[in-house]
C-alpha cells in the first residue's frame, strides 16, 4: 500500500477502529471469540474489542495463525490484518542454548545465525514478531531472567544485541524473517536484591554507562519494535516513563519503531501506585510513548473516554496508530496477510539438519569448561566412564523460555553419550530435587506430577544404591546435574544458589569412592558450585543447551571438540556476595593494592572479594599463553588511533579457540570508574604450537564514559590497557590521551 | 575571644598555619613528636606539620590530652589550642547498647540521656568533639556497621539523630558536653552487596527521602560537626562531592559548621581514581566544603603548592580556618584549653552508679523478645535453670565501636544471672567461631590470641560433654552463642549471617535433650536465625547490651523487667533476601494482592518474600491488642490536620510498654512510593488489665514525598493510614487529602 493510501486508511478508522490497533491480546481471546467470555469477562474486554485488535499474542503455528488472519480480517471494519507476536527467545522448533550459555560463545557471528534461522522457523509459523533480543544487563544471579541476557557486560551485550536483531530482520524482505522487538527497556536486570519485578535504582550515569547501551545497539541495528520493563526505574515505572520512551528512545536515539508494554504493564502502574484506574494508567503510558497495550484492560476501555471527556489528544492515538499501520505495511501485510506463513516449511524446515548443526556447534561453543585437574577430560579411550545423575537421561534441555521447543526434538546428554559409546552404562542417582514446595512454587507442577518429581523415599534409596554400585564399577563418573528448568527464568528468583542437597549428597557418596569425577551443570543461572569444586575433577557449565544438548556435551566429553566457552556473567563464591559483576566501580579502600592492610579493606570476614569464577573464565583442554603487549603509541590524541597487540601462543598439541579480551581502566576521572570495562574481544582460532599476533584498534571514543546528565565525555589522561583471556588474568600497559 | 580579636589572630596567621588548623592527625605522631619520624615518614607528614596541626584524633585521657595540649599549644606560633575528637559512638567508659540496640529501645529521650553521660565522661577526658551520631539508613545485615546505626528507617534515624546531637551538646557551654559530628554523609549505608567501602548508587528521589533525612534532622538539632563517607555516591566520592557538601548541607541546610572527612578519605580519592595525585585530592575536597583532613597528608603536603601555584584561592583555606577557629572559640578554649578536662571527674564518675543505672534500663529496653514458646520467659523459680555457651562467662559485651569502654567494668551474663540465681551453673559449650580463618580477617588477633580462641579439639570436646552434662540435669537451658565482637563494626561485612556451625552444633545436641531451650543472641546485626528458630523455646536478641549487658539480660530473663525491644532493622529469613527492608518500594505484581496468581509475583521460590522477623517486631511477656482504628476526619486540607486513635488493651497480668507505630502508605503518586512508611510512634505504658486510647495527629507534611530534582511534594489523594505493633501486623484506614 501506498503511503497516501495508508493515510487515507487511518483517516477512515473510527475512533474505536484506531483503539483497537493499540490492544493486543493473546490466542485465549479469540479461540473463545464466539463462545465463551471467560478471558474476555475477566479483562472485561467486549467481543467488539476482540474484533477490532491490531495484534495476537503467542499465538503460533501456519494453520492456527492464518485461521485467526482469516477471522480477524472478516470482522475488522477495513479488513486489517493482525500482527502475530511471540516469545521466539533463543530458537523457535531448533532451540539453541539458552541467551546466558550463546554470550558465553563470544561468537556473534554464529549466534546471528541462530536468530536468522529461528526467525526462518517463526515466520513459516505465521509469526512476524519476536519478542527478542533481552539484552539487559544482569548483575545478580538470584534474578532467574539471566537466563534470557547475554550476561552482565553492556559492551557484550551490545555487540549480541546486533547480531540478534541482524540475524532476525535479515530476510524480513523475503519474509523470512520476523521484526525483533529488543526488552526490557530499560535496566529491568537490575531489580533489588534479586527478586523478580522489583525495584530499579540507579544514578543516570550508571544507566547511561552500563544498562542503556545495549538497547541503544539494537536502535542502531534497526530493530523495529521495543518491549518496556516491568519494573520502575527511580520511582517511575519504565512502562510510563516519558523521559525513558520518548526524550532518549525515541528524540535521542532516534527510534522510530513501535513500542510495546510487558504483559498487563500498563494494568500495573495501578500496582505500583502510579496510577489511581485504568483510565489514568492508560492515560499516563499512552503519553508516555508506548503505542500498544500487552494483555491489559487500559487501552481497550480507558482510550476512549479520556478522547471523547478531552483528557487525551486524539493526535497521540492516530501516532501510534499510524506507526503499527505502518508496520504492517512494510511486511505488506495488506498484501499478504499471511505473511511468511508456510505449512509446507513448517513441517519440512523446523528441526532440520542444518539447523541441527548450528545448534549443536553454538552448543559446543557455549559450554564451559571450569576446571579440569590433571586432564580428567577429556575422556579417554581406555577408561570405563558412566553416566550418572537427574539429568543423564532426560530430555528437558531447552530451558524455561523455549516455549515453542519440543524436548522429544531433543538430544539428551546419554544419547549423545551413546553415540561414542553404545554400551554407556547409566543410573539417575537422584532427582532433581526433592523438596516438593520448590515444585509447587513454580507453579506450573500439580501435585500429581510433583509425585514424579520427587520420587518416595524408598525410590530414592534405590536410585541411590543403584548409581553407587554402577560409580564402583567405573573409572570415571560423569555427573549430570544442576536446576529444573523451570528454577530460572522469569519469576524464578531464588535466595540459594547452590545445587540441591540431594545432589550433593550424591556428589559426596560417590567422591567417597575415589573415582574421577566429572560434572555436568544444567542451569539457568550461574550457580555457586564452591561447595563441590574441591570434591571433583571437572566441571563443565553446560547452561540449557538446546536441541543439540546432548550431542555438544557428548562432543567435548569425548574430545571431538575442545571446549571454547567463556562466562559471560560471574560465578559467585557464595551467595552473599550478590550483586557480583567483575566491572564494579573502584573504592577507595580496594582489597588488592590498598593502602589499607588486613581488616580495613573492601572485603567480607567470611568469605573472597572475588568470584569462584569471574566474567571473561574458562579453559579449554590445550594451554596458550599471552606474551609481549605492545602499544603502537603511548600517546595518542581525540582524532587518533592506537594499536595494541599481543602474542598468543599455542604450547599444546590442541588446536584450540581462545577469545582474547581488551580491557581498559580509566585512571582519574570526572566520575569514579569500573575498575575494568570491556571494550573489545576477538575469538582467535591458534593451531598447535603455533604462535600468532592479536591486535586491536583503540579509538578515543571507545574511552569515554557518561556523566550524571546522560552526556558522553572523553576525558584526557592515562588509561590502563589489559589484554587477557578472562577478567581477571591480564597483561596491562599505560595509554594516555593527550 | 571576641570576634574582632579571633579575625585579626586569622589575619596574622601565615598560610602554614592556617593549612595546619585544617589538619587532623593521630596520637602515634604526637607521642612521637621528637623521637620517631616513623609514622611521619610513613604519610611523608614533616615535624613542621605536626607543630601546627589544628585537631587530634582518638587521644583520650585527661592526663594525655592535658600533655598533648601543653605541648602543641607551646610549639604552635600562635598558642593555638588543638581540638581534641575522638570516636565516642554509644558510650565512654559507660557503654550502652550498640546504636542498632538502641534503636531498639525506640526510646529517644532515654538515648539522649546516655548521650548526655557519655558527653560529660568523654570531656573529663578531654574529649571536645564526639564522632556521632552514625546515622546512616542501614538495609544490609551483611555490612558490619550496621551496628552503628539505629536502624533502617530514616524517619527513627531522623528521631534518633535529634536526641542523640542534643544529648551531645546540651552541656556544652558548661563544659560536660561534647560537639557532635554527625556521620557519614551522605548514605554511607547503602554500600553495594553490603561490602565495606563498596559503591552506593540511587536515585535522587531514594536519596532525598530515604537516606538523607537523618543527617537533616542532625542539623536541624544544632550539630556542629559532620563527617563525609568513606563511598562514593552516583560516582563522586562523598569526601568530594560539592553538592553534597556545599549545595546541599551547606547551602540548602544553612549548615554553619565544620565538614571533616572521614579516616583518609581525602587520599583515597586517588583510589577511587576521582584525582591522580595528593595536590588533586586536596583541591577537590577543599573546593567541595571539607574543612578538616583527618589522618591524610593531602592537605598538609597539597594545599600550600595550589595556593603558591595560584590553582586554588587563599580564600577557601581562610574560610575553612576561620570555621575552625570559631569552634574553638564558641568552646572558649583560647580561655581555657583544656574545656572540660578533669583527672579527679574522671577517676570518679566514670562508670557511675547513675550511668550504670542508666545503661541497666537501656539495655534492658533494647532487648527484643523475637520467640517466647508457651511463656518459657520467664523463667520460673521452681525451675532448675542453667547457663552455656561461649557468651555465658564472657565480659565481651561491648561491641567492636566500644573503644573507650572497659570490659572489666562489664557484667556478664552470668554475673547477672548470679544475683537472682547464686548457684547458677555454667558452661562454655562451644567457641564462639572455630574458623581460624575468621579470626585472621578481623585483623586484631595474633595467632597466639587465636589458639585461645579456637579451642583445640580435644578441649572443644571436653567443652562439648561438660555441657551436655550440665544440660541433662536442667529443665531449662539458656544458651549464651552471638558473634565475636569483631565480626561485625567497621569492616565487618559478612556473607554468611547464620550462627556458626559450632554453635548449631550445640543447639542439636542440646535439643535431642528434650529441654526447654532459651537462646540469648549476642550480635552487630540481624543474624539469620531460621535455621535454630524451630529447635528452641524462646529468643532474646540482645545484640551488645554494653557495660550492664549482664544485669539487663538477668532482669529480663527472671521477669524482674518485661521485655519492650522492638526491630529498628529486618532480620532476614535467608541472606540472599539482602538488601530487605520493611519499607521497599510498591512493585507491579506484589506477592500479596496481585492480580497474577501462582509463580508471576515478585517472590522467591525457595524463601518467603517476608522476612524471619520484620521493623518493628518484638514480643513481651504480656498480651495486648490493638483495636478500633478512627480518624476524626476521613479528608483534610493541605492546611489541616487529622487525628487518628486507636484502642489499645492489656489482657494480661503484666503492666507493660509497646511501641504503637504509625504508618502511611501513598496509594497513587508522581513517583512510585514505599509499601508502607513510618511517620510517628509512641512508647505507651500500659497497666495490667486496662485499655488506652493512643492518638497521632497527622499532618500533610508528613505525607510529602521527594522528586528526583530533590524537591519535597505532597499531593492530593488517597494514602492508607496503618497503626500497629509492628511493620506487618496493623489496623488500617483511609485518609484523603484534598
Amino acid at each position: 500500500m501506498k503511503q497516501k493510501e495508508l493515510k487515507a486508511l487511518l483517516d477512515d478508522m473510527s475512533l474505536d477502529e484506531k483503539i483497537g490497533q493499540l490492544v493486543q491480546l493473546s490466542g485465549e481471546f479469540l479461540q473463545a471469540n464466539d463462545i465463551s467470555y471467560g478471558p474476555r469477562e475477566k479483562l472485561g474486554i467486549t467481543k467488539e474489542t476482540v474484533n477490532l485488535i491490531g495484534s495476537v499474542l503467542n499465538v503460533a503455528g501456519a494453520k492456527a495463525t492464518r485461521k485467526v488472519q482469516d477471522m480477524q480480517m472478516r470482522v475488522q471494519p477495513h479488513h486489517i490484518p493482525v500482527l502475530f507476536m511471540s516469545d521466539v527467545i533463543y530458537g523457535y522448533k531448533t532451540v539453541y542454548p539458552i541467551p546466558l550459555g550463546l554470550g558465553a560463545t563470544w561468537n556473534p557471528k554464529l549466534v546471528e545465525n541462530a536468530f536468522q534461522k529461528a526467525a526462518n522457523e517463526a515466520s513459516a509459523a505465521g509469526i512476524q514478531v519476536a519478542y527478542a533480543p533481552m539484552i539487559d544487563v544482569v548483575h545478580d544471579a538470584r534474578w532467574g531472567r539471566v537466563l534470557e541476557s547475554p550476561g552482565e557486560d553492556p559492551y557484550l551485550n551490545s555487540v549480541y544485541a546486533k547480531s540478534m536483531v541482524n540475524g532476525f530482520q535479515k530476510k524480513l524482505g523475503e519474509k523470512q524473517g520476523v521484526v525483533s522487538c529488543f526488552k526490557h527497556y530499560a535496566a529491568y536486570g537490575d531489580v533489588e536484591s534479586g527478586r523478580e519485578y522489583n525495584t530499579v535504582d540507579m544514578s543516570l550515569s550508571n544507566l547511561f554507562q552500563n544498562y542503556l547501551p545495549p538497547y541503544k545497539a539494537a536502535v542502531k541495528a534497526g530493530a523495529k519494535m521495543a518491549m518496556t520493563s516491568l519494573a520502575s526505574l527511580n520511582g517511575v515505572p519504565s512502562t510510563a516513563d516519558k523521559w525513558l520512551l520518548d526524550t532518549v528512545l525515541r528524540r535521542e536515539w532516534g527510534f522510530k519503531g513501535i513500542i510495546i508494554s510487558d504483559y498487563a504493564s500498563i494494568y500495573e502502574l495501578i500496582k505500583h501506585g502510579f496510577a489511581g484506574n485504568i483510565e489514568q494508567a492508560a492515560k499516563k503510558a499512552i503519553n508516555a510513548g508506548v503505542d500498544i497495550d500487552m494483555k491489559s484492560p487500559c487501552y481497550a476501555k480507558g482510550l476512549k473516554s479520556l478522547v471523547t471527556d478531552g483528557k487525551l489528544d486524539e493526535e497521540k492515538i492516530n501516532q501510534a496508530t499510524w506507526r503499527i499501520l505502518c508496520l504492517k505495511n512494510e511486511l505488506g501485510l495488506f498484501e499478504n496477510p499471511y505473511f511468511g506463513i508456510s505449512e509446507e516449511k513448517e513441517s519440512n524446515k523446523n528441526v532440520s539438519l542444518s539447523n541441527r548443526k548450528l545448534a549443536r556447534k553454538l552448543a559446543t561453543e557455549s559450554l564451559v569448561l571450569l576446571k579440569n585437574k590433571n586432564g580428567a577430560l577429556p575422556l579417554h579411550k581406555e577408561e570405563k566412564a558412566v553416566l550418572i545423575g537427574p539429568y543423564a537421561d532426560n530430555h528437558q534441555l531447552l530451558g524455561m523460555w523455549a516455549i515453542h521447543g519440543n524436548s522429544q526434538d531433543t538430544v539428551s546428554i546419554l544419547e549423545g553419550m551413546q553415540k561414542y559409546n553404545p554400551d554407556i552404562k547409566v543410573a539417575k542417582g537422584t532427582d532433581i530435587n526433592r523438596n516438593r514446595h520448590l515444585f509447587e512454587e513454580m507453579g506450573f507442577f500439580s501435585e500429581k506430577q510433583i509425585d514424579q518429581l520427587v520420587s518416595a523415599p524408598e525410590v530414592e534409596k534405590e536410585n541411590n544404591q543403584e548409581a553407587l554400585k554402577l560409580a564402583a564399577g567405573a573409572d570415571t563418573v560423569v555427573l549430570a546435574l544442576g536446576e529444573n528448568s523451570l528454577e530460572s527464568g522469569e519469576a524464578g528468583a531464588k535466595t540459594n544458589l547452590c545445587l540441591p542437597d540431594n545432589q550433593l549428597k550424591l556428589i559426596k557418596d560417590i567422591s567417597k569412592l575415589g573415582k574421577r569425577i566429572v560434572v555436568l551443570v544444567i542451569s539457568g543461572r550461574p550457580l555457586v558450585l564452591t561447595n563441590i569444586v574441591d570434591k571433583v575433577d571437572a566441571i563443565i557449565e553446560c547452561w540449557f543447551p538446546g536441541t543439540e544438548g546432548g550431542n555438544a556435551i557428548a562432543d567435548v566429553l569425548f574430545g571431538k571438540e575442545n571446549p571454547s566457552g567463556r562466562l559471560s556473567m560471574t560465578f559467585p563464591y557464595d551467595v552473599g556476595q550478590e550483586p557480583i559483576y567483575y566491572n564494579h566501580f573502584s573504592t577507595g579502600r580496594p582489597y588488592h593494592g590498598s593502602q589499607h592492610k588486613g581488616r580495613f579493606v573492601s572485603k567480607y570476614l567470611d568469605a573472597p572479594v572475588d568470584p569462584l569464577y569471574p566474567f571473561g573464565y574458562g579453559l579449554s583442554y590445550g594451554k596458550t599463553k599471552i606474551k609481549n603487549i605492545e602499544l603502537s603509541n603511548k600517546y595518542f590524541k581525540q582524532n587518533g588511533k592506537v594499536k595494541v597487540k599481543v602474542n598468543l601462543e599455542n604450547t599444546s598439541d590442541w588446536d584450540q579457540k581462545e577469545v582474547i579480551q581488551l580491557y581498559i581502566h580509566d585512571k582519574v576521572a570526572g566520575l569514579v570508574q569500573p575498575v575494568k570495562r570491556l571494550i573489545d574481544f576477538t575469538k582467535v582460532d591458534i593451531k598447535r604450537h603455533s604462535e600468532e599476533e592479536v591486535s586491536f584498534e583503540i579509538s578515543p571514543n571507545q574511552l569515554a564514559y557518561f556523566d550524571n546528565t546522560g552526556k558522553e565525555v572523553v576525558e584526557k589522561g592515562e588509561f590502563d590497557i589489559f589484554v587477557g583471556k578472562n577478567s581477571m588474568e591480564c597483561l596491562s600497559t599505560k595509554l594516555e590521551l593527550i
